[in-house]
């Protein structure tokens, strides 16, 4: 069931900023047993990536119930897109009004699939990301920078692929934030300019750092990446992901994976 | 009345990519007497713009007459959208398939009215545009950087805002391409890496260029627009307009726009 405005829809007015100009935010989150898992912090991270849009956010109470009625019983994602609702042809923001809200589940991908391996395989892509700080960090809906990198590739056995910025520094996946380590220490790009700040990326470095973990938000070199003990990958469906192979590379598990792991998930649902 | 695929409707799939990244193209065109203006140039354009997204385009003969069966009698405005179509959740690339069509009719803005002035009021916006060669020069529906602008200003009068990208060089309007005249040479910015570049600036560079007058392509600092004799912008919806104000500057007419305005038809509809 797909949910428009809190009713079972498929559709959306042809008029809906969303369409016009990618003019709203979204969420993927994962699900269980009929409800959402870190809602807390993806809650949060919507209402800043509105508030960043100048559009208002919905009741928190009432996306949770949303999220809920179209989760399914076991495992699943359910999306979340807001946009600025319909309005008449032009750039200008139309009187203010509630956002158009789109809630609907999706089949876990066989990558992020219960049991899934760890290990992934991934990729460098040559679009670079340009620069925005504006929008960077948010996860609005101009994707189109994702859509083309994704395109660089069609093997299913390559999971993610790796993008850095017009500067060269990496960025992160596609789809995903990095994380590395190197000497024990923690490092993920910073991300001020470009890349979208996801919650798997926000929950890792908040329970590193509360146990001690030094963690450096820094702008990371392709070599960095090749030097780095262990590379990792974190989104709120696949959770945190080994990075075995990137194209020619091959790393040897250093162990991190399994103890940040853990970690992902000790602040609780 | 709109057409989706050719069928009137209100509504678009909500998994329709256009929605969920911005993942298409889009035109807005006049029309007169039930059919469009500088059609071929922006058949043109939507093909180009199309390839360049790896969306296949529709037949021209087909959209030509979805023009018409929704332009007004008399003066008004259509706009095109053209996204890559329902898909599953994900950035990966669907099945080719036909993109998603929708095609209505809109009212010509108070601005771009039959006998509106030619002369027009405009100011520097802040925000700054991000570069990206990859989507430079394409009309897609990727446009948060246009709405943060055009959200700077609410003051009626003013009709447009000049935008820079982060270099600090001059691009364009919000809605418009901009082109200046100094010393009898016409100048407009480069768009290799940011900005759209519209049909009206591409049909006036033609048209001035075949007539002799010396044309230059390149970046364009905010002080050249100061010392220009004559400053204009210009789009499909609203022709060519001089800017009479921009913020506290005000510009003495040196007659380019009257001269220029009448090229920019002379290549026929």
């Amino acid at each position: 069931v797909i949910l428009v405005n809190g009713r079972p829809a498929e559709s959306v007015d042809v008029r809906d900023r969303g369409l016009a100009y990618g003019d709203g935010v979204f969420r993927t989150l994962r699900t269980r047993n009929a409800g959402p898992l870190w809602w807390r912090d993806h809650y949060a991270k919507l209402a800043s990536d509105c508030a960043a849009l100048l559009l208002p956010c919905p009741d928190e109470a009432l996306l949770h119930d949303e999220v809920s009625r179209v989760s399914r019983a076991d495992h699943g994602i359910v999306k979340i897109m807001l946009t600025r609702g319909p309005g008449a042809r032009g750039y200008a923001l139309p009187p203010l009004q509630p956002p158009t809200r789109v809630v609907f589940a999706a089949a876990l991908p066989a990558y992020a699939e219960v049991g899934a391996p760890d290990d992934i395989t991934a990729r460098w892509c040559a679009l670079r990301l340009g620069r925005q700080p504006r929008l960077a960090g948010i996860k609005h809906l101009n994707r189109l920078e994702n859509v083309l990198a994704r395109a660089e590739w069609d093997d299913p056995a390559i999971v993610e692929g790796l993008v850095c910025d017009e500067a060269g520094s990496v960025i992160g996946g596609v789809m995903s934030n990095l994380v590395i380590v190197r000497d024990s220490e923690l490092y993920t790009p910073d991300l001020s300019e470009c890349g979208v700040a996801g919650v798997a990326r926000q929950r890792l470095l908040r329970a590193a750092e509360s146990r001690g973990l030094t963690v450096h938000v820094e702008p990371l070199s392709p070599a960095a990446i090749l030097a780095a003990d262990e590379v990792m990958l974190c989104n709120s469906v696949m959770g945190l992901r080994r990075v075995a192979v990137l194209d020619g590379k091959h790393y040897v598990p250093a162990g991190w994976t399994a103890i940040l792991k853990t970690v992902l998930n000790d602040d609780g649902d």
